[in-house]
């Protein structure tokens, strides 16, 4: 998959261009985490629309990787981009301060939610789209938080799987500790998502390739050298978060009825 | 239009007990404001589920309206069931106490992602499912904060316009004081949702029941002897806010993109 990424830095800048103009902006604003996956889009969004109108935000709780923070400071030293930061720690620390049972899972998911809160209310004040940073494996294994990191107006890197952030990442020049580190939600201590999976990054785009582009079944995907248990772990967390990539379901009752039959593209009119 | 609420009651109940069943969950969490929606839910929700599975929270912020949060608490009253609360304002104080200028519609769009934020961390606790509570007008005007009260997993009166959520309370006998007094998202003091729209939910009900429902050309809604500004201000709020009711777009580089044409239904393999 690796020879289909080469081409596609013209592509997804054109992608920005063409679809932030259509939705009325001409800025952008982003989470920037110090992960690969935001870096990328930092890189496209300045070869897009230069770095004036590239509005990258940091927002660590006070148990973020010290290291995190400083990968996503090198990314906007890099591309020259001013540091806007948001403590994201008041705001947790009070919601969490009658429920200090509240697992790690619980925690991870509101700072997702505040950091998507963040990303819209300076998207209002700087009047900049937001952009996702979600990449293709995330979306179909469901890993990440719906209406937190799930949530943008615009997506460029969403149909490309981690490996092939990777090999973009290199075509950029993203920073090579940045793109060797290994992948984490950062929800605690350590955390890695390959370790949370029980496999690589490189086993599941393989898997998902094969399901997904090629349409295979699992069990040509088994009978390709794949084990079945990852093959069926794979196949049961692109069906169990298949939620996450709809909107919310509306009792039908009228002969029109939002997102059943009155579904208009996103960019119905404009 | 009344006169189709009466028969939608069962159906509605029906259609909460096998979509929260379909999703793996036996109880329900929604945010409780005061306003006639939200009640409507709760009372569809103990018919459906009975009182011990129910968990309307309120979030009120230090200037939400005294008499809204009493008339959610008659609404908990009436119902049998607990008050379970969660101030705000600490988080939202948090966040802007350095962004004082902040309009009040970015404190309100704040404000409504922190309760999604809070409804989706105690679905988590209580292993509830969270429900919608935005009525067809609101869905179609775009009155409403996108990941914030838009948001959910199932909405069982997105299908019904405000006048006919009116019908519907009464035949749930909600009190009549939620039922009579002016809708209003209370951004600020004595706000009101017609007041902002310059126009009444009856004018927008009757007028988006021709356009949408029936289909007719803004000209023929105008030739039946609406006001010419009013169904032209209806019309482009309906496509100014499309957005809200569809996913992020994601840049489209494969045979196979999330959104574009991979895209099983919600409950795909359920």
């Amino acid at each position: 998959m690796a020879d289909q990424v080469a081409g596609t830095i013209p592509i997804l800048v054109a992608f920005l261009r063409q679809e932030v103009e259509k939705a009325g902006f001409d800025h952008v604003v982003f989470g920037l985490s110090g992960g690969i996956d935001s870096a990328v889009v930092a890189y496209l969004a300045v070869a897009a629309f230069g770095r004036d109108r590239v509005h990258p935000l940091l927002m660590p709780y006070k148990t973020s990787s010290k290291a995190s923070v400083a990968d996503a400071k090198k990314v906007l030293d890099e591309l020259g981009l001013p540091l806007v930061q948001f403590d994201i720690t008041p705001q947790i620390d009070a919601y969490f301060a009658f429920q200090e049972d509240a697992s790690a899972l619980r925690r991870g998911n509101k700072m997702a939610r505040e950091r998507m809160s963040i990303i819209y209310d300076q998207s209002a004040l700087l009047h900049a789209l937001p952009l996702g940073t979600s990449n293709k494996t995330e979306l179909l294994l469901g890993y990440g938080t719906q209406f937190g990191d799930l949530a943008s107006a615009l997506n460029p890197i969403g149909d490309l799987y981690k490996t092939q952030i990777r090999h973009l990442a290199k075509l950029l020049a993203v920073p090579t500790a940045i793109i060797e580190k290994p992948p984490s939600a950062d929800l605690w201590q350590d955390q890695t998502d390959e370790g949370e999976f029980g496999f690589t990054y490189e086993e599941a785009d393989a898997i998902l390739h094969l399901l997904i582009d090629q349409r295979l079944a699992a069990a040509e995907v088994v009978a390709l050298g794949f084990e079945g248990r990852m093959v069926e772990n794979i196949t049961w967390r692109i069906r169990q978060n298949q939620y996450k990539r709809r909107m919310p379901i509306i009792a039908k009752l009228s002969s029109r009825t939002v997102g059943v039959d009155f579904r208009y593209s996103r960019d119905w009119g404009m």
